[in-house]
């Protein structure tokens, strides 16, 4: 079950009555709010204003974000530490970012004067939002502390069927911003950019999206741009090895700070929809080895049925086919190698060629990406039906600190431990 | 009211389930379906699956898209026709563009046969979908239908504040895709694409966004990302004039084709918002003359108050400055003309010089643009309080033919007339 699909809720709460003002923390019923109505925790409005008034927890174990339901509308931003910046800068920085982020995913306005909030939220309630705050391997080397940088940090190898932009990859800070609506994920976006002030500067920003809650009848498996539902296979938390798998566990003290925490995987993937969309769904299906209406594996059975990679058909052949994506990157054929893919879909428009500037923006969290990541990317890139159809033109490698406690911010273990 | 703040709502309904297959017209209950769930039009489900299941109807007296609520996203894309296309292919586009839409509207597949569908809305509803269908002045040279076009669509006048990129302007053709699911207007935006074949080839290509439905408490007038509430002075549909604002009316015998229809101005606006947030909340108000938190106007009262246009404060001073930008764009002090304004917001990243590329994608539907957008856009070129935190990037106009009967084609009357 995929993060979307109503698994790993957690964390979470409806509030009463959406709005921002009307959100504000423990303090409903209260006069004012942009909508001026009353709001209390027993009475929260039917139907469709549930996707308003869902608050996600700032605070806990994890950081928001890894665990929530795949949001409509996100936004990735990379910054780079500026010159002269370094370990005091960023801790103020990772202060200022916290406190925002835990604002804003109450509802509340980004700042403590009126001046300060670009007013793009008001009227909605927190719609989800969650920010999300990790570190690129590059933040070690300018903040001094390279001796506690983790080894899960280093590089990711080269694959043969990357083509990577650098300035659209990698950074010293990567944040991640979702929300089911769209201008509550926009007002999270600019308040992160301007509390970066001088200390930090926007390296690259990508846009995504995924389903609007409501739009399918019941929770379900996200379907990408090419039609397919995708997250399937992901590890479910229910799962007793979930926790293994997605978060760094206590153990090694010089990385403590790491504890609770995840490194994601970032990787923008273009489709190439153009050449995509002229296969047969038939042909389709046997490059995924997944059938296209519900997901079902091509041996038999129903979306959640394991796959039977060994079974043929009446002519001999393997059902699902020897380079198949979905048996190449099957944890059973990795090492019970697993990582909780919780992507975006993007569209940017047109590319200077006239196709579609569309695909994934592929996010995986895992306790240790060359034991999640790597090994399933290094099959993938030998022999994946799929590969002809897309191409990863960005990449990053983040380490994602554990949640905070109330008081704490994100990262203080590291940059004061 | 805005056509996102409820009012308006016309031709739609609720089908019972979302999903694709479910939603299949009248044949509900049926067995199959992505879902695999049987639905029928009195068990609707509760809560947020209206979202998915709210379907707008492609028939009636004007096209979808002008007086549907605002949606959640938006693509606009313009088409030029290709070498050697006229009429008769122009006629055959037409055709085949209405039963695509009709059939999405009605969240059904694109084609008849498996293969021609992405299968990207597979599992939604038609989540609101609508798709909308212009011409604009090049289309009458390349079909042979000079003497047919209208003084409507005579070219829009020169502005001193106009930045506009021809490559992102104008167009033979021009469509305006809208959902309250991100992947049920992506699937459209393809379908279109598909269906365009050899007939004609995308010009430009744009993708725009409002709220979710439900994130405020109750339905209120858009804002955009400048943090203003955006709509206020609409035209109400309960008014006696507004039928006569917004369409055209029966009359002149030549363009008995554009009776319904209606006239879109599309232009593609940046926010300069860098600039824009740098001003205090008072000072944004006195350039829009309207509060920031509710949209009430400067001179008092609630957001649906009149504007005072001549009342002073204390100081002696016009409260609604000189150059606000609602005094100068009022339809008092513009002889009455009214539009409807129904945009999408834009952000496309970041341009290259580090600020964002975001705006609004303004879209203004009116009987007779020289009375709509020209003056009020005159008036605004040469004294608006906003022009420097604005940039208008490129610029569209359309005439919108009216609605189709069942097994018409939007533009029959133009071209087979």
């Amino acid at each position: 079950m995929a993060p979307g699909s109503g698994g790993g809720v957690s964390r979470r709460r409806l509030i009463g009555g959406a709005g921002a003002a009307g959100a504000a923390g423990l303090v409903l019923g209260a006069a004012g709010g942009a909508g001026g109505y009353a709001a209390t925790r027993d009475d929260v409005p039917a139907a469709l204003t549930t996707i308003g008034s869902t608050e996600e927890m700032f605070h806990g174990k994890h950081q928001p974000g890894i665990l929530t339901p795949l949001q409509a509308r996100g936004h990735l931003i990379a910054f780079d530490l500026a010159p002269g910046a370094g370990r005091k800068e960023a801790a103020a920085l990772l202060r200022r970012w916290s406190a925002v982020a835990e604002r804003l995913m109450a509802g509340r306005p980004s700042g403590d004067g009126a001046g300060h909030d670009t007013g793009v939220a008001l009227d909605a309630g927190p719609s989800s939002l969650t920010v999300t705050f990790g570190f690129g391997r590059t933040f070690f080397d300018r903040t001094g502390l390279v001796a506690r940088r983790p080894a899960g940090l280093d590089p990711l190898p080269s694959f043969s069927s990357d083509h990577l932009d650098a300035k659209r990859s990698d950074g010293d800070l990567w944040v991640q911003i979702g929300s089911d609506d769209a201008l509550v994920a926009f007002h999270a976006l600019r308040a992160v950019q301007k509390e970066a002030g001088e200390a930090a500067r926007v390296r690259w920003q990508m846009n995504g999206f995924n389903r609007t809650p409501g739009a399918t009848a019941e929770p379900m498996t996200a379907r990408n741009l090419m039609g397919q539902v995708d997250g399937t296979g992901n590890p479910k938390p229910a799962e007793s090895d979930f926790e293994k798998r997605v978060f760094v566990q206590a153990g090694d003290a010089a990385h403590a700070w790491l504890e609770g925490g995840s490194y994601a995987v970032v990787r923008r993937i273009r489709m190439l929809l153009d050449d995509w969309e002229k296969l047969t769904v038939d042909r389709q299906e046997r490059v995924i080895g997944r059938r296209k209406a519900d997901g079902a594996p091509l041996s038999g059975g129903t979306e959640t049925t394991e796959m039977d990679l060994d079974k043929a058909g009446p002519d001999g052949r393997l059902l699902i086919p020897d380079n198949a994506h979905a048996r190449i990157s099957s944890p059973e054929k990795n090492g019970g190698a697993a990582m909780l893919r919780r992507p975006f879909s993007y569209h940017d428009g047109l590319s200077d060629d006239g196709t579609p500037d569309a695909g994934l923006l592929f996010i995986c969290w895992q306790a240790d990406p060359f034991r999640g990541f790597v090994p399933v990317q290094r099959k993938l890139d030998r022999g994946d039906a799929l590969s002809p159809f897309i191409r990863h033109e960005a990449s990053g490698l983040f380490a994602v600190p554990g949640g905070t406690a109330p008081g704490e911010y994100v990262g203080q273990r590291l940059l004061e431990g």
